[in-house]
């Protein structure tokens, strides 16, 4: 009797949170605000967990901890990126390990992620002689040290010891990170931009994701509280929003004109979550673009900023793919750059800006290293982000370092410079070589069509999947594309991720894959996929 | 006007806040539950919430974001161990750098924190030659590198690569951490309790503080669910159930039997939480004790762990000081090895040990290394948490190393063992030492009495200020132990925080000092602090 109880408590709770999420505008799958009445995203969690307690004091003597008695904003949470499919690969590794030859493939291609060197992308040499240097400072005083690193990583370990209070790089930093470190990060911001910047205004973070959930908590008290977010988007947003209990606001990005993103559908979308109660606080854009790609005119972003500042919003700009740009006829702008050019000083415009060392070239993912830089935010309000970072004492001294690394590398002169550009430029016109391949390859294909990787790790094709497909995931009881991304992941050990998982215009179907694998094992790639989606298309070609 | 209406917003939710905390079990200053009628700690700060949305709806045009809009859960948490009273020692510091001869003191010392290396404690070799190599692995084919490195660390650098996928320290891992790395801590886990451990259940985080705001967040839904907590407690935890919105419940430690954990007092507390209609969750029990020094009893456990089991709660152990025990009659016995002493399985109590590799002889606050050790939940509930660790995609790589370091550091046999030994023996000794010559100086003094630290990095001693000084605090508008703590900073150069900062019994006071200053500074700093505390007295004596 108690576990049918706690059974039904569980179903219910399950059955209203499904509820939720297909009223609601947060992805996979994503159901656009028009179509359906909206309601905000956590009344009916909150009304289901509710129900879930009622049921749960029926069934005292459960264990302490179940699905009916946890948070249900965590319940509610999702992050494609590493669910289901990937726990699949795994599983698949695991069978691989055991048993070689009982698969038709030999490697699972994690093409999931962002994690370059996961696929083998080398580190730069010389961020990792100032990281092996100030992990044990103890070499820099022994001669020998001078035969394994480069002079001017030595100086550059040195000059940073400089920078921290006894030199104890295991020593807890200040919360917002090291000043001298900040200081630096600051240069080379001012730098970029060609405008001022202040190590006051950076906060060091365990890679952008913690930066990011400090803003959501910072900015959402309710259900009540939305934040416009693009669809696509990264799930890391929906996800945050989800466990701090807003909603979720979404803007599509329009696939037709390359992922344009349009300012009347920011207007459109902003004024339907107004008409239903709901406080817009914050605008998030990702440029580059992910799982998109693109990369934002400087006239866009422009009005972009204008909007924002027009309708009192917090601009929260993902900017992690700063260095990662790979057409001619497109350079990367940051939104501080594009306000300040406008005349919009801190006054005007509260500004977040994340950046992250896991992406760039350097793609150095298990550093966590990262920061945000907060612009036109009250000192009271700066005040309380402090305490909330302070809760936490401070980010990895060694991510600290490397964010300042990245944001200053090496000049002309110095004695790694040379070796270091090459690095540099090796991986940044391979993966261009590489966005490129594989968006021809998927375009050469029946119904596929792919926008262009300008920028970031990414492509996001879309499928136009013939009706007999869809039948058949309906009645495996998944979405289109998720189907499509199973049977390419049990065919040929490639993983990408559905485009349910990042939200995309109802009835369209895409995949998300990076654009990472080793150039050597690209063409290999290619004919296995092409292979598998022809074989996919003739089964079930209308 | 506008202004005017902000104003008067921002200082209705600040009152509302006051009442609230002073209504509530949290801390800073506690106001225990029997003496107030108590209401869960949300509600008043959900009221000042809507009052300020109210309000902010008669400012249209204010900035976007403001005391008035943000999330009223992060106005309410805070966290003294970097508070004001370290805000003014930053201050001092300044001046001092300035002019160096403005303040009676040469030096700002900070014992606010236990922050060991920034007081000149040095990193033990082995973990740092580890941690160099594996952060610059091409070290590892070059012959000049065993000029530099011992050549056991040289092993150990290969064996970890070897566990990591790739050899890729700057790939994103698996979201609970490399897996090879927490085999080998739950291989060290066993080793120390002598019951199987798995690295399974092992969670690796940037530091403990992640880990624990985790478990909050997967436990509390709102303010009706409580987290028992001591008090006085590490404000860690009353920071993470306030920005989590939940109900800190509070339990005293007995300061008359040094600090001692009374199973009649929890109860007492739990029932009296539960006639209020607050769901009790789970239990925190910090072991040996932060900031009291206490180390609990093997019998004492045992009953803890009966608690928890009896009244279904989450037994969130903090035990990340388990490798600092100063007095040969008390030894650190982890939760789990006293739960499963008693026979007790996994389908017996939901159990989570927090570690971290900022404390211990070790003290390598910087690296933000750390692990939870769950045992006892479901595997549905399982994946909820892994999914929100998902979201953060990892910990970063060197602090999962060196978690692996210290819960395998080196044998017998190795060659660095002797020296290593030599290191840690020194360390431990030194703060046991430091511990007690602090202790009897505070206990010499008029007015204060002082428990013995027999574990952790801190004492806790109790002041027993003349009504004269009392009253000053009032006229100042502090309470009395800030008070005592700023004259105490601006005389000496000393930081210590305030008791109100980890709560105490009302009208008792007390501060928080770290054992940790370099042994050849305690007699100064004593002498300095003796100086001060007399004639604090004289001043002040009835």
């Amino acid at each position: 009797m108690r576990r049918f109880a706690a059974d039904r408590a569980r179903r219910a709770v399950a059955a209203s949170l499904r509820a939720a999420a297909s009223r609601s505008g947060a992805p996979s799958p994503l159901v656009p605000a028009p179509r359906h009445p909206a309601h905000p995203v956590g009344a009916a969690a909150m009304a289901a967990a509710a129900m879930a307690r009622a049921m749960s004091t029926a069934t005292k003597g459960a264990p302490a901890v179940s699905l009916d008695t946890i948070n249900p904003k965590v319940l509610k949470c999702e992050y494609a990126v590493r669910g289901e499919i990937v726990t699949h690969a795994q599983n698949l590794q695991q069978e691989l390990q055991k048993n070689p030859e009982s698969l038709p493939f030999d490697e699972i291609l994690y093409c999931n992620i962002g994690n370059p060197q996961s696929l083998g992308q080398q580190p730069v040499t010389y961020f990792r002689e100032v990281l092996s240097l100030c992990d044990h400072p103890a070499l820099l005083d022994k001669s020998e040290t001078h035969a394994l690193y480069s002079s001017d990583a030595i100086e550059r370990a040195w000059q940073i010891l400089e920078k921290i209070p006894g030199r104890a790089t295991g020593a807890y930093s200040h919360s917002q990170g090291i000043k001298g470190l900040r200081d630096e990060i600051a240069a080379g911001i001012a730098a970029r931009d060609g405008f001022h910047a202040s190590g006051d205004n950076i906060f060091l973070t365990d890679g952008a994701s913690p930066a990011v959930h400090m803003m959501m908590q910072l900015l959402i008290s309710s259900e009540k509280d939305g934040i416009l977010c693009p669809i696509p988007q990264y799930p890391l947003y929906s996800a945050s929003i989800a466990l701090h209990g807003g909603s979720l606001v979404p803007y599509f990005l329009d696939e037709e004109t390359g992922w344009g993103l349009e300012v009347d559908e920011l207007k459109k979308q902003l004024e339907e979550a107004r008409s239903k109660g709901i406080t817009v606080r914050a605008l998030v854009v990702i440029n580059p673009g992910n799982p998109t790609g693109q990369v934002l005119s400087e006239e866009n972003q422009k009005k972009i900023v204008e909007f924002c500042k027009n309708e009192g919003l917090v601009l929260l700009a993902d900017e992690v793919y700063q260095e990662n740009i790979y057409v001619e006829d497109k350079q990367f702008h940051s939104f501080k750059k594009v306000a300040r050019s406008l005349g919009y000083t801190d006054d005007d415009l509260p500004l977040v800006s994340f950046q992250s060392v896991s992406k760039g070239y350097y793609g150095e993912c298990g550093k966590r290293g990262g920061y945000m830089e907060i612009t036109g935010f009250s000192p009271e309000v700066r005040e309380q982000i402090y305490k909330v970072a302070s809760v936490n004492l401070c980010s990895n001294v060694s991510g600290q370092i490397l964010a300042s690394l990245v944001m200053n590398p090496p000049k002309a002169g110095d004695e790694s410079f040379e070796s270091f550009m090459v690095e540099k430029d090796g991986i940044l016109s391979s993966l261009a070589r590489r966005a490129k391949a594989l968006e021809e390859a998927f375009n050469s294909l029946e119904g596929i069509t792919c926008n262009k990787a300008e920028g970031a790790m990414y492509l996001f094709p879309r499928l136009h999947l013939p009706q007999k497909a869809i039948g058949a995931a309906q009645a495996a009881g998944t979405a289109p594309d998720a189907y499509y991304a199973k049977r390419l992941l049990e065919a040929t050990g490639i993983v990408v991720v559905p485009g349910s998982g990042f939200g995309q215009v109802p009835g369209t179907w895409h995949f998300r894959c990076t654009i990472l694998p080793q150039e050597d094992k690209i063409p290999a790639i290619i004919s296995r996929f092409k292979e598998f989606h022809e074989k996919f298309m003739d089964e079930y070609r209308d």
